[in-house]
C-alpha cells in the first residue's frame, strides 16, 4: 500500500472530472432529473446493477433512470469518492427508494463506474447483495 | 435502482463468508499478520492496488503484505461491508502507513475483491488516485 514504489507511467484520467462526474449522478437523481442521469451515460454504456446480474445498456438504461426517477430514489454519499491511476472511480453510497408496496427502503451500495476521454460514464457497478437491502424505519422521515 | 424487477436467479456466493474475508483482511493487518493475510488469498489470486497500475500475483503479493505490516499499515473502514449478487464484495476504508521519509500518510481507497467458492479472494482491485493521499497531521496521533 505504499506510495513509494509505485510505478507512475499510468495514463489517469482526470480525477476532478470523473469525480465531478460522479457527484453529478447522484444529484440528478436526488433533483428526479432523468435525462440528465442519462446524459452522464456514453453511448454504448453498460449498467450492472446489482452485479452478478444482467447487464442493461441503451434503452434498458433510459427504463432503469425512469423507473428510478418514479421511485422517489435519493442517493447519501457515505464518504468522499475514490478515483482511480486509470480511467475508474467509486462511490459509495446509501439509496433509498419507494418499494413495491409503498414502504421506503434503503439500498447500501457502492458504485464502480469507468469514464472515456469525454468524461462520460462508459460503465456502472453497483455492488449490493441481498443483506445489503431493508425496510426504512418508520420513525426516519428524512429518508 | 428497485429490488422489484430483479432476475433472483443469480447464484450469489455466501455474503457473510465475503464480509468476514474482508473484515478479516483489515483485522490481519491492522494486527501485522503477514502470512494470516496472505492465507486469505487463493492461489493465482491477483491484487490491483491501485486501479490502472500493473497487476501483482504470486511472490508479489507475499512481499505487498511484507511492505505493508513493515510500514504499520492501518485500515479503518468506513462504511459497511457490501456484498454483490454475485461473487464479489466491496469494502471502503481510510488506509494510513508509514511513508518513506517517516512521515504518516492517508490513503482513501476502497477495495473491490472477488472470492471463490471456498471464501478465498481470487482479485484485490484498490481504487483510489493521486488525488486522494495526504499527509496525516501532525496533530492526530490517533492514526
Amino acid at each position: 500500500m505504499s506510495v513509494d514504489t509505485l510505478d507512475l507511467s499510468f495514463e489517469a484520467l482526470d480525477q476532478g472530472v470523473m469525480k465531478a462526474g460522479l457527484q453529478a449522478y447522484a444529484d440528478r437523481i436526488n433533483a428526479g432529473d432523468r435525462d440528465g442521469v442519462i446524459a452522464l451515460f456514453a453511448p454504448g454504456a453498460t449498467i450492472e446493477d446489482p452485479v452478478g446480474t444482467a447487464l442493461k445498456s441503451g434503452p434498458q438504461i433510459a427504463e432503469w433512470f425512469a423507473q428510478t426517477v418514479a421511485s422517489r430514489t435519493r442517493i447519501t454519499p457515505v464518504a468522499p469518492i475514490r478515483g482511480s491511476h486509470g480511467n475508474a472511480a467509486a462511490l459509495m453510497l446509501d439509496v433509498t427508494f419507494d418499494g413495491a408496496a409503498g414502504q421506503r427502503m434503503l439500498i447500501r451500495s457502492l458504485d464502480v463506474c469507468t469514464f472515456d476521454a469525454e468524461g462520460l460514464i462508459t460503465s456502472l457497478r453497483g455492488y449490493w447483495g441481498p443483506e445489503d437491502v431493508e425496510q426504512v424505519a418508520a420513525e426516519d422521515p428524512s429518508r
